[in-house]
């Protein structure tokens, strides 16, 4: 006998806390989650997906802002002593850390949904009143910590695939569904190389959300007012001198980096929305005496749109390499992250309203915010669908605020993460069924 | 019956006071000396001098700080109208204000004195203990005025000049004297363009002098210590936009122009000696509510040593050129003056000093100095000659100080000038006698 | 026999034009409007109104960007010159130039209008096709020009003065009307001191419109987009010094402002909205060997609302005082000019519109624009009366644009100046009838 | 029988070496000295001198550059466990690693010999060919080498003492010598502390010397040039914010760090001599998307006299400070350290000359250098006795280059060594025998 969808969401409730756990227990930055993918592709390959992982779903060149050989050789081995699937963690060696599960039901559309998987560069709380103290999963890689809620979203997706499968194939009958799991959204990194590699070529729907510490209870259908973004990492090298015997002989790469961080700053305004432009972090020189032989920025854009973006982007290379030039430099320019502006279609978050509606998990259903002041590299995927005529929209389930994201003591109610399982859910059950 | 050195010194003092005046009443600014050389080839001429003039002792290309044809134009009707020789003044036309005479006695070596001709934009003081005001010689062009003392410069060369002849051929019978007036001093702009054009090329020895306000009787034999120079203007060509309205749509120069100035002043110091960088002059931008398109700056760069000024000029283009480039604005970059450093040939300064001593006419006679802090275009003339084997000096004589040099009551006494020429006219003899 | 407003609106038709080809013909830049304020004051006499002016209407303290004394006394001579009605100049004089004329009827509401009469520099245009030209009113004030339609401003307020004393007491039983003829709205400098002297004080609705250069029949009732601006003047003072001979004895006063230009450009966006900055002009220094003892820069600041205008603005004297401190030289800062942001009443915008539909002399009635880029110092009068619980709207009477507004051949057809003068007329009607 | 002054030199050659390769093992970095300076206390003490220490000439507040309290607890600590004099390290503790030992022949003039102890922050070479490997004393402390020699100048200066006492009281008999062992000689920070404590007001001689890699066999008998110095640590405190949502409500310390960086270097040149300032290292803001909160800077400044070093430095601080408020961060300002600029006292040069001519151990004697272009702080020292009506004399001791100093594989040859040893045994001799 056929169970009904909330039936089938209360059976895999255990399950997801229990990946969810896991998850959060062995965090793995950005391009590095070897031992989270192999077990995601684990769990779809066992639930009867058609799992596809590795460079298949990840164009190499594509990727942006990816560690060192080294370090990422450090976290192979890590995940290894950690329990990693050896099955699939051939094909994830070097960075190729996503995994998409396919489960086709009939002729139809192809919806997507999107899932992120990596963890951050922040030490986790470790005092009792911080959850994961209190119910024994914290984090045991030193420096490493899910503060942004991303091993809900992996756990989430993990709970999609089951309840699917329960669902089963008398309750759909046409149509196919993807759960396309990312990893290095930290840092808007990663997005790109699965839309380049082709994971989204042949989908109409694309859907993904966000476990947002705020107020438990809350949906917004649809967030936009993500802006476009670009992350550069510059390097300057000049040549070092005497500051006293021979100022002359050198050259001064401090000199080309103010003169680049003062006239970046000074970059005008654009009059048809907002811009940013931030350099962070600034090494400079290495001794009170030598004249400073190399200096290091990291620095972001910001543009309302990506026209605003991109207008920005060019004046802040231009200003870059000239700087460089100024003093007699050389420099380099590497690209560490970027993400496109978007916005969600309209009928499909009215969807999204209708079918949150009906489900009756959610006590206060927002159609729409603008308020996002972040960027998201789910646009990529978003803008993708659209620009081939499907649709695609992004929501966010509100949870009871502990701290801020990305702080140490950062938690989502595990409550609360079943209610993301249920929309997900109730969507496929609506476009597919 | 021959007379006496300072017999014939005596006797052409009236004419040498007579043509200062003029000269005075008459000041004309670098490249319009067009009344001023046409009066010195007249007397050349009249004293049986071969006189070049024009492009034969100009050479085009080599001309810095050139004023606009209109003010080319202007200034040769005044002269004129202001009684300038006619004879001559074709050659002159366009700015090719320089005259050289040559006086061959037999072979032998050739000898060059040189002598500037040029006035300041300066207006001159019209009170009456103003000496020029008192004698009735004050300036009649409106903003000109010799407040440097080339006025006695180009009286001194005239009666050097009948000095010479008058000496004659029984007392001089071996070698060449040449006398070269030089247009354009000010801002070091004119001697290149002799020294290209040959006119030191066959010369053995080169000397030349200044009248200098400190104290009468003073005569320094070698005058060292003038830093090389480059005087540059820098044009920046933006795009104006609406500063409210769209300020993306400008090409901003102010920004390209104070970037340009910062760096400059931070180009860092040489160890190997003394140099100096200025940016005298910034006019940027049209109005408050305007990206400013056009921004215009007047440099100026000095070295110890040739080898620092080339130095600080390379690294300053470098900052010119990378500043527009930062910005995105064109820009424009025009050598104005430009002058070596230099040092008068030792044997040369000992002889001059030999010779002053035995004439009896100065009081303190100094063998050298090297606390000129500015810089002079002869050392292009000196080091030509030098290059090619020959010596050069350069000598100051000293003159009771009524107020600075470039000052509107700058006045040189004229007791001060006839010991200058008694000065030439016997090193002439001891080089050519 | 009562006339129909259209009749009346009729009636004063050829007065709004000869007064408008008046205005226009001799034109007065902001704070010397002598002959236009004397001819307003007149003409408002004449015909019935209670008429304030000078220092009553202005105060003192409150204005800015004044003209010099010097130009303040030419202009004051050349009004008298030309025509300017010396009953009431003696007022005006030292630049007091604004006039309030108030008509009572009873007890009501007062209903403020309020109009700019100040021209710009600009050269006008001689061509035969600008119209002007053609029918023989062209500015005979060389250099200075209506290029932005104040002189139809001027003139609507007067036709507007005439139209509503012959609707007459019987039309109007209640109420209180004040037109308001406003100084130097340009650079936005003369409404604050009409605020500040409490003209409105007593104000229930103000009103205030624009002709615009766009298209002939359009109607904006509620503008608004109006961004809040500081207008600054600032000087640097340090001390001159010989560039090569003593570098340190200056203060330079050039570093001083290019530091502060490249600051300001800086200044960090706001997350809140819109903000601008531009330095639109600088002059720095005199000669190309000598520091730079003199340095001005004008320049403004623009935020989307008030708050952001402030902490650009705050942030902008910091980094212009620490400039001049950095160096070592002495700064001057003035404000030249400043208004708020603001935004129309929507009851009264509607207002606007419902009586602009009856009146059936506009084809494209729109409701509502936030395109303004630029500032508007009515923004001061509309806040003030917001604030004491008043209305306040600004509208825009679109005209057939021949070129932009501030450009030589600007030009509005006399045809739509007679709407503005029908529009506010029945606005009144609708106000106090 | 009385030895003769090269058989006692030669008597103590042993010592020397074997107090050089002490001190070379165990190395200590300025202010943490407590291990070499008790043992030099031990020393003096077994030879017979009145030995101070600690506080009694070092004065608190005029130490530099400190460390923090916990690297001097951990040297200290580490000092205890290499065998560090317990007798004297009470005194020591804290960072008062200065020892002054006094021996009193008789009434007579006071002659001071200094000679510094510290070592630097360099990884010694470990390669055989490194004589230090080869020999067995290398550095045991990691990260600490003597890579400038004042290994070998502590061991000359017991060196001295024991030859002084050998030859007795008999050989001297008038007069008093002063043997100064001076901590953190490198970056210039501890010789003020000692004339401050007022351990050279009763001295009529000083003089120091320095072991040079250049040739053996010279002796550099006044080396002068010496640039006056200033250390500064400069941190900068702001505020952090995220960079997308919030710039506003930071305060970014990188914009003051770099304005402040480009001013400084752009400080305008001193006509009167050389100057320099550099800012060799910069380290601002954390991460790429928060505005800069943090921001740190370590910079020097020199002029060729105290002068030029006074006036750069007092238009740093003033750079430094009005950066800050431009940006609205928080600022402090530590001196790391300091030196004047001096020369030698003629007479003492010559006495220098003409004593090692006699001794006959230097080939190539030279009387005077002007080359140096570094700082050095025993300046502080002779200015103070030359201000006080004494002498003073800075020499330098050459030996085969291997490399430069401050280098991995630095080295000085030991027989060279002894020949400083000579050298100041005979000054004494000549001083006070």
């Amino acid at each position: 006998m056929e169970q009904s969808l909330e039936q089938v969401i209360q059976s895999v409730f255990d399950h997801v806390i229990e990946y969810r756990r896991d998850f959060h227990k062995y965090p793995e930055v950005g391009w590095t989650e070897f031992r989270t993918a192999s077990k995601i592709a684990r769990r779809l390959s066992e639930l009867g997906y058609a799992v596809e992982l590795g460079k298949s779903v990840i164009r190499k060149e594509s990727r942006m802002g990816l560690p060192s050989e080294l370090e990422l050789e450090a976290h192979y081995e890590r995940a290894l002593e950690q329990g990693a699937d050896t099955a699939f963690l051939d094909d994830l060696k070097g960075g190729y850390t996503g995994v998409v599960g396919t489960l086709k039901f009939g002729e139809g559309p192809v919806v997507a949904l999107r899932f992120d998987i990596d963890a951050l560069k922040v030490n986790e709380c470790k005092e009792d009143n911080h959850f994961p103290a209190k119910a024994g999963f914290l984090s045991i890689n030193e420096g490493v910590m899910h503060s942004c809620g991303h091993d809900t979203h992996a756990a989430i997706g993990l709970g999609v695939a089951e309840a699917i499968v329960k669902l089963g194939d008398k309750h759909f009958s046409a149509g196919t569904l993807k759960l396309v799991f990312q990893p290095a959204e930290e840092g808007v990194r990663g997005a790109k190389s699965m839309v380049d590699a082709g994971v989204l070529d042949d989908v109409d729907y694309v859907i993904s959300g966000h476990m947002m510490a705020m107020k438990s209870g809350v949906l917004v259908c649809g967030a936009g007012g993500f802006m476009a973004t670009t992350k550069l990492d510059v390097t300057y090298k000049g040549l070092s001198a005497h500051a006293g015997a021979g100022p002359q002989e050198g050259k001064n790469s401090m000199l080309a980096a103010c003169s680049a961080v003062l006239n970046l700053n000074a970059i005008p305004r654009h009059a048809e929305g907002a811009s940013r432009v931030n350099v962070g972090l600034l090494q400079a020189g290495s001794d009170r005496n030598v004249i400073a032989e190399d200096s290091f920025m990291k620095l972001e854009i910001r543009g309302e749109t990506n026209a605003i973006n991109q207008y920005v982007e060019a004046y802040a290379l231009r200003i870059i390499k000239s700087a460089a030039q100024m003093h007699d430099v050389r420099f380099e320019i590497q690209q560490m992250g970027a993400a496109p502006s978007g916005k969600p279609t309209q009928e499909l978050v009215s969807r999204i309203q209708r079918v949150s509606e009906k489900l009756g998990v959610f006590d206060d259903i927002q159609e729409w915010s603008d308020d996002a002041t972040g960027s998201e590299d789910f646009m990529y995927m978003m803008n993708h669908v659209q620009d081939q005529g499907g649709q695609g929209a992004y929501f966010i389930v509100g949870s009871d605020k502990v701290t801020g994201h990305h702080t140490s003591n950062f938690d989502i109610q595990e409550a609360d993460v079943i209610k993301a399982v249920h929309l997900y859910v109730g969507l496929v059950d609506d476009l597919l069924a």
